[in-house]
């Protein structure tokens, strides 16, 4: 009895997974580009700029970089002190592509921030300082879910209650990709509120949940490239040069972080080179470069913004 | 009936004072500055550095200035950003003068702070935007003075888990000083940690309330100077000059304010000229400069800490 049973579940799960693969051949006959109203080879960029609100070095970098029109979007971290600075921006500038950095991490040691809930709402979420936890590891491992999902839902509120109309979603130091519980709180937040999030296809062969949680309809992105911590300040401009030449067709979003090298982000990130004040200003000076203006037109590569990808989850997909 | 209890009451009350003033005759017949074992004329002068932990630009020129010596001691904000880099240099220098300026306000539009208890515990304390108010008066008018004295209780608390030991207190913004409940809340706080306050003898005459919570043993300031906001920048070394000049024997507080004239520094107040980033340039100028070291000499001042008031509140008063 007890197999008989067991045979009638994979009977139902694979049958339900043939059903899953039926509907999603059918949307994939088209691909992302179509589906945006390009043509299926187009190379299509999203260029966006993480942790606006951290800082004001940041702030600032991630201003210029977007009115040069080079940078595409940017992602806001609801949390932080700075952030009511990009929120006045963001009311006076509510055609930028902005999207919410959901924070459930405070990194540098010197200069912190906790949750946008109460405390005593979110215990898990607080490390024994009483600040979030500085690494997206340890947060994982401590972090309940539901606890997760009740912060990024408050965050999110919190930016609308600022006038900010987020155009997507993505997680400060990718702690919601951290386990299948964060992630699914992300992926029901990002469902419900019709943003789309960070995930690009390729991810579901290294993440080994992805595949099983993600349904056909679900916007993801063709590629997503960010510059490896191991590559030495002489060869940033070579990284994202190649990358930009191997670029495949389809939509990319291209993670960067812009801040300058002042005084401000030198002392945050004072004891932390990757992501540190010169790796910004790095980022900030090739995207704001005539060298990345000449690539972008060598290569025809489109930019495009989160806001197009978000039209797509503007009604159910039936 | 209602009239005898009324005498009665006023009696006692008359009777209550004169014990008050038995007291303080008696402890009074020493000044302070014989009770901290200086000589009766003698002028003794703390220069105490507001904000520490409020921004980078804060702690930086604070910390030089304390290194010079001629900035006598400081005091810490707790719920704002940088309390941690803070924290770290209290921890490295525990004989360092350093208080705690206890914080119910967040004054800065575009870089703002919460509270150290959970919001929803101390909902008096935030403006709708669930930030601290920005200016005292507003913050006095919603302010329940049980929340402020709770939330003060627990920027205390939370200094010492960070390693500070304090050794004075003072008020941002001077919001405990808005009214009777908070000054009283203040003041019950005081005297239960045993750690002096800002109080100056001379403001009993201007805020009404002072006179009748002080008590005899109160360690009280003769004298608090700190610039007034409508002394034009080319008037500032004149303007500390003279007071130094007219300093009177007995000790009295130097209220300072250093920062750097940068970036960050302008964009925390871009707004907000009076205590803005050039004032605290200017501050920081004068408090580091031969000029000031000179003018100490020159009119026979000597330099004492908050650490030595502190001695005073040690034991009780008998």
């Amino acid at each position: 009895m007890k197999q008989t049973l067991s045979i009638l579940m994979m009977a139902l799960a694979v049958t339900s997974q043939a059903f899953g693969q039926t509907n999603s051949s059918a949307l994939s006959a088209k691909s992302l580009a179509e589906r945006l109203g390009y043509p299926r080879d187009a190379k299509l960029l999203i260029v966006n700029t993480d942790d606006l609100g951290m800082a004001h070095s940041v702030d600032a970098a991630a201003i210029k970089g977007l009115s040069t029109g080079l940078v595409t979007s940017g992602s806001i971290m609801v949390p932080c002190p700075w952030f009511p600075e990009i929120a006045d921006y963001a009311r006076q500038h509510p055609d930028a592509d902005l999207g919410l950095h959901l924070t459930l991490t405070s990194e540098w040691v010197h200069y912190r921030w906790g949750p946008v809930l109460p405390r005593d709402k979110v215990p898990s979420l607080l490390d024994p300082t009483g600040y979030l936890y500085l690494t997206e590891d340890v947060a994982a491992a401590h972090i309940d879910a539901r606890e997760a999902e009740a912060e990024i839902r408050a965050q999110i509120e919190r930016a609308r209650s600022f006038g900010i109309q987020p155009t997507h979603l993505d997680a400060h130091m990718g702690t919601l990709y951290q386990n299948k519980a964060l992630f699914e709180a992300l992926l029901r937040v990002s469902r419900e509120n019709r943003l789309p999030i960070r995930v690009s296809k390729d991810w579901t062969s290294r993440i080994p949940f992805l595949q099983s949680i993600l349904k056909p309809d679900d916007v993801l992105l063709d590629g997503f490239i960010t510059i490896d911590s191991d590559v030495p300040p002489e060869k940033w401009v070579n990284f994202y040069t190649e990358a930009l030449k191997k670029l495949q067709p389809g939509v990319t979003e291209l993670g960067i972080h812009l801040a300058y090298d002042d005084e401000e982000m030198r002392n945050v990130s004072f004891n932390h080179p990757n992501w540190g004040a010169g790796w910004r200003q790095r980022d900030f000076d090739f995207f704001t470069s005539d060298t990345f203006r000449r690539l972008l037109q060598e290569n025809n590569i489109k930019l495009i913004t989160w806001r197009e990808l978000a039209k797509l989850m503007a009604k159910p997909a039936n």
